[in-house]
């Protein structure tokens, strides 16, 4: 058996998220279908380094599975584009050794969240983007920010539906990236909690629509109360970029 | 009764094109249901500067209708933005006489269609631009394009389903645009006739990548044949920019 390593890419708008569900198109479902056809009506089965939620875009999600395939590694990219829908993407495929899992492996992930500011919706962005037309001061935003730097409990910055009993995680680095109405926010860290990127966007825009201070943060995080927290900022404006791991 | 000049921009992926049709949904539509909503469940009919085809977008098509309604003309866009579906966007509204018609006045019109020539597809483009991971000399089609422009009859590059008589149109530019693995080409004209502006793409293409002369395209055009000419290049990366009235 060989382990191949997938790097791929999906518009998240007409998926109910990554993971397999009954009834709805996920993924996980169509990158297991692709694999199944390759494989003769074999099944296969992936892993990913994560979960992403309905709507949730990915540049960078990492999957591996593995195949009893002579096929050379590197063609695995085009063997599967050439089985997957449209609005997912194969952009690069390795082997790699037993010991490498796609979710145990990692070491880390960016996560970026799209805002954009203009007066009027943009119709090309719904689905990409966060549209958010009223004043932000970004400085503020900044200020709240290196609050959530550093290894915390994030209780408050997750969604009650989690399964994971250990809340502790470290933000390494939070970076803001303006260009003309765009926002651009962009969290680097060991690990993110269910919603935790939503709802750390979702709280710093309060901070910066002027009804918190960014010193709340702190507070909020010593908490552990999700009610103290900002609202989960929609799942449109969000993209898993990339996924680390050693070596 | 006053004559509202509307501006929008719409995603076309999800419109079975601009003109209503029964059981599908289009641009038309929405927009007519909207003004039905505003006038209080009296209809009111609407005028396009011309139709799209499905999957086509538009940043900049021009719509105008006539309302019993005082509100003040730039009321109009956040009065018609409140009603309409998230893939359409009123930019702009403003009164007109009632000598202006979104149709009828139009003196000239702005095309652009982007294709995308990476070597894996991009799952974020597949409704915005048509993807070519072939070879294109751009050279070549510059050179093609070249006997497209100025007054000519363009029978060779309109779909058989139009219903004009008149196929003769002037073409006064066609401008290549390419940043990185993007080309867009833009045509300017004084209209253009069904399909025209996919079937002079399909046809550029077909002389950029080796399978045609650029010279070819001038005894096209002479021929009056659609057989003659390229393939109908895909809606997706058809937008319509901008509509041009004098003055």
């Amino acid at each position: 058996m060989k382990r191949i390593k997938c790097e791929l890419m999906y518009d998240g708008s007409r998926f109910s998220g990554y993971q397999s569900q009954l009834n709805d198109r996920t993924v996980q479902q169509e990158l297991e279908k692709a694999l199944w056809k390759i494989h003769k009506k074999m099944t296969v089965k992936t892993h990913a380094s994560g979960r992403t939620d309905a709507g949730v875009h990915a540049l960078g999600q990492i999957v591996h599975f593995d195949t009893p395939l002579a096929m050379p590694a590197d063609r695995w990219a085009r063997a599967l584009n050439g089985e997957l829908p449209q609005d997912i993407s194969v952009k690069r495929t390795e082997e790699v050794p037993d010991s490498f899992h796609a979710r145990y492996s990692v070491t880390g992930k960016e996560y970026r969240y799209r805002i954009y500011r203009t007066p009027y919706r943009d119709p090309f962005r719904t689905s990409y983007a966060y549209h958010y037309p009223y004043p932000l001061d970004v400085e503020r935003m900044k200020k709240a920010a290196a609050h959530l730097i550093g290894e915390h409990d994030f209780t408050s910055f997750c969604s009650a539906k989690t399964d994971k009993e250990n809340k502790v995680r470290t933000v390494t680095n939070i970076l803001f990236i303006e260009t003309g109405n765009d926002l651009e926010v962009r969290f680097t860290g060991n690990g993110f909690l269910y919603n935790m990127v939503r709802i750390m966007v979702g709280t710093l825009i309060k901070v910066g629509n002027g009804r918190m201070e960014p010193e709340d943060v702190a507070k909020i995080l010593a908490d552990r109360n999700r009610q103290h927290a900002g609202q989960t900022a929609p799942a449109a404006g969000l993209y898993l970029w990339q996924v680390f791991y050693d070596n």
